[in-house]
């Protein structure tokens, strides 16, 4: 891993999930960085993505759009701040695509793939500027959503190694 | 210079100081990136800078307290964002080191450095969020001050050149 020192997650203000999946590094990260793959898995059904962009460098778009099962659309703008290939994404809604600072921060996400025997060691942070954001998160379903995603991404790996 | 084709400034929302400066682009570097020279020139004079901590690497600190006449301090705590040597400076204050999304965000700022004979053509960019920001930033003195320390930045370097 690149050493990255100046990040140690804090348990009042941070969230984090981690969890050791039976699918191969490459394709993880190939769902995470590629709009066609991340719409399947990223959001908990019944809700969906309904467009993803991604320019995947630092300063570079990810936006989501998720949607209700009810049609309603909300949409995710940020950007990338590392792209470690297969190693570590960093990304925020705390700045716009090109680093503009963006009207409604919330969250910095840090994702980090390592390799566990012919699977994954899969980390997800969400880093928050207060515990009031933190808390929020975590009701909003941080734990079961991102769990339920996470179980949608190695669902959807599987059938991406078939083909 | 490297090419970053996502950054284009918006007239609406940003602030461009541009100024060819007779002074070499290696001390422009230093005099950003070390905090000993950094505090003889940041803030334009009678305020100054009581302290300054620089991690010149992406999500590294780069934070300052500019001191008032009469002693009043108002620390500025943020993180870089990119650091190309010699060339591009990219920080923000929207992210606090690590990249936790900061409490209160209001800018951030793009240096660029390029050669320009023996001098240097010199480009600070500040990007905002939305217009309100960018007026109150151009209402604080924005020309004027960072135009000023640009003065102070040239003199200084001026010394540095001798020793």
């Amino acid at each position: 891993m690149t050493p990255f020192p100046h990040f140690e997650p804090d348990p009042k203000l941070d969230l984090v999930l981690e969890r050791v999946i039976d699918v191969p590094r490459e394709l993880v990260w190939r769902a995470w960085t590629e709009p066609e793959h991340l719409k399947v898995w990223f959001c908990p059904k019944p809700w969906s993505v309904t467009d993803c962009e991604i320019d995947l460098r630092p300063g570079g778009v990810f936006s989501t759009t998720m949607c209700s099962p009810d049609g309603e659309k909300f949409p995710n703008a940020g950007c990338y701040l590392e792209v470690v290939h297969h190693e570590r994404l960093v990304f925020t809604d705390a700045l716009l695509p090109g680093y503009r600072p963006a009207p409604k921060p919330f969250m910095t996400g840090i994702i980090t793939f390592e390799v566990h025997g012919s699977g994954t060691r899969y980390t997800a942070t969400a880093l928050h500027a207060d515990e009031a954001n933190r808390k929020q998160h975590e009701d909003m379903g941080f734990y079961q959503g991102w769990g339920t995603a996470l179980d949608q991404l190695v669902a959807h790996v599987k059938t991406m190694q078939t083909h």
